[in-house]
């Protein structure tokens, strides 16, 4: 790297952390309507930093919910461009009493930044923000042509993104599209992520007696909605932790032998793994490791259940109703809408009698998501990451689920590229959130030679 | 009856009715410690009513909860003694929203009294001290030896009764107990009650990863205590609704055929029976009728389960720990101590793997209670039910446990009787409990013929 730029990442390094404390301030919890001004203040705050980075043109465009900030500059004819993601919307801070210091007056703890947003996605998407800054601050230009969205609903589940891709399709028009969002795997080293699960979910409602029942006087007489929720439920799975439904497995497209072999050489702990999770065991699907369970498996996840009294002490009673909140991850190729279907049909199938049962299907459903290991962006990322860290970068999945990548490649027609500086460890959507500063300092750099790379790249 | 006691029945009828309506008035909720000066008011006006009843010692007995009335009239030297039990402690009204008129605002519809504890017991309470005052107005004595006792904790669960009873055994020693609290049958003609079911409750546990996980990041990997409480639950009844514990019926008492044959002769219509519950069908154990099983076979219930999210939406997480309360209806000669134990090693031993299990027992149980039919009690109460109706009582008995028989025989080794006004229809600890004000009526020249029978048996 350049050596004015270099100077100016340092000689500027304490004032980026001070506007990257003064962001963490502002509590802008999209899911909470009282929020709404804070959501509006972020916005602006974004806005701002972006126009005195450098002469882009910066909108703040309206959408059905919160603004999505809007930043361009396309002063590179002939070079290729970048269209960069991020968020600016934070999820809710509570528990707050499991906070060592209060989510929204950012600390310091040896080199970690703890605040509600600041892994998630607060730093990471200021740090192509100071990127380029320090660029036009330095060199008067970017290597590449730029456009950036970073939008106010992701914690929500980004409602209205579909929507402005859509409506945005032509403005936004990319060579690569790289997320500042995501994280890396672990600490210990960079990495890139090749692909995420798919996610689809469906809700179980077993309906009984129109009213409770107490169950001394009616006890014996009819089907307990709660008997018959847990007999329909644990028909779900076998006892060895395969999913029973029939068909579920068909269309799952088995991991190659190299992305086994990949994820075998990543020398994974499982024991380590079961300590720091405090289970007495893993668990799961027979012939796979944990980690090829968790990237490359498809699952079915009872995520919630309840029915009846669950307070303190005991109340006698036979529920009128019960319910269960299901999700299944799914690995290509396998279809959301026919996994959903094959999950009704089995409940419907197996209803207990005595109830009635009701399956839904939620809104939505995301298919995996797999990107070429050779995709052109990747290779740029790994070069990068190799250099800033003198480590070879480990080849990853996500277990979770990341509708941005599906719309965007539904949308925009592109692959996204994940090129994130949080890490997966740092307690993101729970109490003491943190980000490590080592890579908010190190996520600029490597910002910078991204873009370098990717103008040298053929458009 | 007689001329004069008949006659002043009837010229009190209204001021005994204004009565109960004052009482109903105080929001003697017992739960509810914001409440403890209704308690005190509504036991103060308890011992008013005693004191203006007859020439009785009236006394406000106190416990470690709330206080117990007492009131004796000892006049009759060498005649039975009498026990009588009631409790002017109410539920809470909760839902307020659903009820017609305010809960603590009495209100009359077609002879129906509206009111939280009209039914269960302050009409059924009030009615033998209403019978005590027009025996001394008409008659300035009482045809038995009367000893009464009315609580304020039955309906928290009565944690003082049995202290106080082991407290005061020689005091309250009777001949007869005879409960104002119960309920008869139906509607539809009298009943006298030949016993109720036991009961035991026990808790249980399953705890997975240390904290709630990210389903995506994690599932796969860890057995979901969701799925390890389904799978156990599941495993204890067959599909047929048979209890799946091993010795579980093992003590079971059959019922005699007499008592089926009993049962068997009410004619109860099963089929009307689903249509009032809102199920498509009955179900339970095999082989017995649905009044058979409520009343005469043990059951386990699930009375409620939980874990995960329950909230709208859904939130993709692998909880911590998951829970169920689980209870069982006992009967003759099943013992809640081994009840207990078997459930806890059924549990126990079938725990999946990956999760850890904790079984505990709800303090206390309660033994199945059996009355002889030809009990003396049993005798003259029939024959006052045949008088007052016109009817021939129905013989039934209750699905529900009922500790005060247990908790009597235990600690005054007398079997007691149930002798109430309320029926069980009656929606008592819901929305807009009644009471049926010719039930009322009934209920105080039915006690004053019960005494005068039991004057005239062999103290």
């Amino acid at each position: 790297m350049d050596e004015n730029l270099q100077a100016y990442l340092i000689g500027n390094a304490q004032r980026s952390l001070d506007e990257l404390i003064n962001l963490l301030r502002i509590p802008s919890v999209s899911t909470d309507p009282q929020h709404r001004v804070d959501i509006d203040r972020a916005a602006g705050w974004v806005a701002e930093k972006l126009r005195a980075a450098g002469p882009l043109k910066v909108e703040i465009q309206p959408t059905d919910g919160h603004p999505v900030v809007y930043a361009e500059w396309l002063g590179k004819p002939g070079a290729p461009t970048v269209l960069v993601y991020g968020h600016y919307d934070v999820q809710p801070p509570d528990p707050l009493e499991e906070w060592q210091s209060p989510p929204f007056e950012p600390t310091i703890v040896d080199d970690r930044l703890y605040a509600r947003g600041v892994s998630d996605d607060k730093g990471p998407m200021l740090i192509p923000i100071k990127a380029v800054e320090a660029l036009f601050a330095t060199e008067s230009e970017l290597p590449v042509n730029l456009k950036m969205i970073f939008e106010g609903e992701e914690e929500i589940g980004s409602p209205n993104l579909d929507a402005y891709l859509r409506d945005h399709a032509e403005q936004l028009a990319a060579d690569f599209v790289v997320s500042a969002d995501g994280a890396m795997w672990r600490p210990t080293e960079p990495s890139v992520n090749l692909g995420s699960r798919g996610m689809v979910a469906v809700n179980l409602e077993v309906t009984g007696p129109s009213k409770d029942l107490h169950s001394g006087r009616h006890g014996g007489a009819v089907q307990n909605p709660l008997h018959a929720l847990v007999e329909l439920l644990a028909t779900l799975h076998k006892p060895d932790g395969e999913v029973a439904v029939e068909g579920f497995y068909d269309d799952v497209r088995e991991p190659s032998a190299e992305l086994r072999d990949q994820i075998a050489a990543l020398g994974f702990d499982e024991n380590e793994y079961a300590r720091h999770l405090g289970v007495p065991a893993l668990f799961g699907e027979p012939g796979y490791s944990a980690l090829e369970r968790e990237w490359v498996r498809p699952t079915l996840e009872i995520n919630g259940l309840g029915g009846g009294y669950q307070g303190e002490g005991s109340k006698t009673v036979i529920p009128s109703r019960a319910q269960a909140k299901i999700t299944c991850r799914l690995v290509p190729d396998q279809d959301p809408d026919r996994i959903a279907a094959l999950v009704e049909k089995h409940l419907r199938t197996r209803t207990p009698p005595g109830v009635a049962v009701t399956v839904s299907r939620q809104p939505g459903g995301t298919t995996a998501y797999r990107i070429p290991p050779d995709h052109p962006g990747l290779t740029i990322a790994r070069e990068v990451l190799r250099r800033q860290f003198g480590q070879e970068p480990a080849n990853v999945l996500i277990g979770g689920s990341l509708p941005l990548a599906d719309l965007v490649r539904q949308r925009l027609g592109i692959d996204l590229i994940f090129f994130s500086f949080s890490t997966a460890d740092e307690d993101f959507h729970a109490p003491n959130e943190f980000l490590r500063l080592d890579r908010f300092r190190r996520g600029i750099a490597s910002w910078i030679d991204f873009w370098a790379m990717a103008g040298k790249s053929v458009a």
